[in-house]
């Protein structure tokens, strides 16, 4: 049991993770801080929270476990503000989708208690944001990765773990580095991929005829460019080398696809859509079939 | 009430054409020709086809509506061996998603009897196939563009009309140029970036753990990179110049992009994802609002 939590940025990810909690009885009580009261007062109101702190030592004051939920930028300065308050039994975790620049940051803000931070990324999310998109199913049946440092406490690691399995989520453990690359790829590249196609397309003379023929293959692949330009611009900032990689291997495909595409080379397109439609659907029943994860160095489970 | 209609490619496409306008009580009868007799078999059990013919010479006896539903590189091939059959009473129309190929293909097959073919498109779809795909209410709400010829008798073009508006559907004019170009755009480039991204995945060689990390975001942003190959390599080649463009563009802007990312310039990434997401949500207000189309010199309704 979690006697009191404090989740730090009050929205989709911080305010599901404290209702899942509730949801399972996992929790004694929850304190919010965030930066705008608005937002705050509605997580109070939605039951997200019991209590709203406005200083953070206020809020750090007996706390068991403190969830960082806020753009990744923030976290150097958020647990450097934590720092002075963080008493011997309060383990910190955050649910940054980048990782090498979170251990940077709070191993440059806690010094010598950088093993009371676990760092994690529970995979779940949607393009709506703030405390009315909180839901307590949100981490059902999804993965979160923990990346552990070496000065982790192996029961540190643990209480954050339990108390994702609690909200429902699976763990999975990765290096940081593994975690950066592997998300550059299947996550942050398609975002920007996504977020060009919309503003590439905004921008011409002719984008409101466009937008009127824009139908549902369009709406389902610029969904993720609904997602917060502030979250975003900071986890590409963030994971910028592996970004830039994953993006130049992307623009030596593209390249290639555009000189067969020139040279009307119809069997070696119609060969990478149909290698691409193959993995997908292999991809899709591999889910459907519930089949866990392939063994991998890293994996726990 | 169409007398007679025949459907070439009784697939999702051809399929739901046929259960719109049996539903709406607007055909009598429908004829199905296809390649795989399997599929013809079952479009015939499912009721979308009364009747199932071998020959295109069959199939024509006495036809008034004629819809050709296969993928747009057999337009030559398929127009061509209708015309000895084409009676004078006879309209013909396509549902293929690339124009300026088609009217082509129309002009050298049908010679002095273009004036019988209505060239159209109708914006709705799924990444599902065949004629278990096939649904009354594919049309309902969707815009059906028409691109016209100069040879048609406008009462050939108003029997098009009416039948893709018995299917429920929103009747819209485009030039073909116009119609290659927006769609270059707005479908077939995200479809090529969708296959791309799959492709290039799929050739990591950690494939098998990026594909165990990918979520919802990346489902959809993918979704289209399910759909058929052989039908979007045909499209790809049909409207070659058009996408050229387009990818081009997009190539530049990701150029851009990368330039941005590699200085870390966080306020320039931030500027363009904000704009995309305004831009896509003023779009998908517009469409929840049930907006009238803006008003375009070449557009109808």
């Amino acid at each position: 049991m979690i006697e009191r939590l404090v989740v730090i940025g009050v929205g989709l990810i911080g305010g599901s993770f404290a209702l899942a909690l509730k949801a399972a009885g996992a929790v004694r009580s929850v304190a919010g801080v965030g930066r705008d009261p608005q937002a705050m007062a509605r997580a109070l109101e939605l039951g997200i929270v019991d209590e709203v702190c406005t200083t953070v030592e206020e809020a750090m004051r007996g706390a068991d476990m403190v969830l960082l939920a806020a753009p990744v930028g923030q976290t150097g300065p958020i647990l450097a503000s934590l720092l002075p308050y963080l008493e011997p039994q309060t383990i910190v975790t955050d649910a940054g989708s980048t990782k090498c620049d979170v251990v940077l940051a709070a191993r440059e803000a806690l010094g010598g208690k950088l093993g009371q931070f676990v760092p994690g990324h529970p995979i779940a999310g949607s393009e709506s944001n703030g405390p009315e998109a909180a839901m307590a199913g949100l981490y059902r049946g999804k993965k979160t990765v923990l990346t552990p440092l070496p000065e982790n406490d192996p029961l540190a690691v643990e209480q954050v773990a339990k108390a994702w399995r609690e909200c429902g989520s699976l763990i999975h453990t990765l290096s940081p580095e593994d975690h950066d690359r592997v998300f550059a790829a299947v996550s942050h590249l398609p975002h920007l991929l996504a977020y060009a196609l919309v503003d590439d397309i905004a921008a011409k003379p002719h984008a409101s005829l466009l937008f009127q023929y824009a139908a549902s293959g369009f709406r389902d692949f610029t969904r993720i460019a609904g997602s917060s330009p502030e979250m975003w611009r900071d986890i590409s900032l963030a994971n910028r080398a592996a970004l830039l990689t994953e993006l130049d291997a992307y623009l030596a495909q593209l390249t290639t696809l555009r000189a067969r595409l020139a040279a009307a080379d119809g069997p070696a397109l119609e060969a990478v859509y149909a290698n691409a439609q193959r993995a997908r659907r292999a991809w899709l029943e591999a889910i459907e079939a519930g089949s866990p994860p392939q063994t991998q160095p890293q994996d726990t489970e």
